[in-house]
């Protein structure tokens, strides 16, 4: 029994979808984000971080996207979404993911989040306003580098695909047209259909 | 045969200790990074990210630090730096270079990296004000919560500890006073007398 603790529109449903895929047996709690609980002392005594997602094993607590992504995938390994025995493969699908945590999600991040780095509003204004031209170079990257097809690693489905998913779904709040990469747009309506992505994300808008 | 290549100074330094801790056949070059070589057209070619490190295998280019240590671990498994077939364990050291990547690298940047998330000089002005004190935060949640010692994830030297040791060595120029974080500097001293260390910090200062 695994436990996972999310916020409605975070990172963390990456690895929701990831838990469906495996077809893990889990619980989804989710923390209301608006009323900052994930700095309440219930759950700092989770994740001294304060941050989501946080997933409890019967080892202990986990965190980080894509360490956790890694962690489901290899747990649950029939459901084939890491290609953990070709250290090239594994390699791959590791660089497209951290990309993601530390370039695209820190530019989404500047949105809202600007007192983690600055101090003064018109700092944070000033970023808010750079979000959109960084968004949109990050998505470009993905759709000219990156981004494969069918899904991000070519013909197989793995870990690299919920977490995308759930990044561009931050695209057209920070001001990029997905409309103008259609990579990434088919990327998005393929995964749309998967029954793991409508599980995940029913139980997040429930 | 890999090819790194790294800039001064950077989070190279990790993947460059971990080939060293491997025993691989490796060579590194140096890229100016105060030239901006690292958008060069050549190396652009390499990684169109025009970020350091990048590792040139025979099977293709790998970017970005986590994924890079992953690779050369699991390349060289009798270096023994990553427990591959423990997922609980494997996470664990996934989580710890997540947060170094994602976190702590981020505060970091904000230094002199202001103009990636805003356009105004006084924005930077305030970013850099607040780099001590996001540093320091950091630091004292690896000393707190994450360094277990002798070695990051215990008794076991990982891919973690050449990696928790070049974030290290921005502390002091980003405003850090180690002294206060004892296992921290005694990490370091440790980490300093380690023949792989010392082999790739001379061929970077060479």
């Amino acid at each position: 029994m695994l436990d996972l603790y999310y916020g409605v529109g975070t990172c963390a449903l990456a690895v929701h979808i990831v838990l469906e895929e495996a077809g893990a047996d889990y619980k989804a709690h989710c923390l209301d984000m608006k009323a900052n609980q994930q700095n309440s002392p219930d759950y700092l005594a989770i994740n001294p971080k304060g941050r989501v997602p946080a997933l409890v094993t019967d080892r202990g607590v986990l965190t980080e996207t894509p360490a956790l992504l890694v962690f489901v995938a290899q747990s649950f390994p029939k459901a084939n979404l890491v290609p953990l025995n070709d250290p090239f493969a594994f390699a791959e699908v590791q660089s497209f993911n951290s990309y993601l945590c530390s370039t695209v999600h820190i530019f989404h991040s500047h949105k809202m989040r600007g007192a983690r780095w600055a101090s003064d509003e018109a700092s944070f204004e000033d970023m808010k306003r750079k979000v959109p031209e960084n968004m949109r170079a990050g998505i470009a990257m993905i759709e000219s580098k990156m981004l494969r097809g069918p899904w991000v690693m070519g013909e197989t489905y793995t870990i690299c695909d919920p977490y995308l998913f759930t990044i561009g779904n931050w695209a057209k709040a920070d001001g990029v047209d997905l409309a103008e990469f259609p990579k990434m747009t088919a990327h998005r309506e393929r995964m749309k259909q998967r029954p793991a992505v409508q599980k995940a994300l029913d139980q997040e808008t429930a």
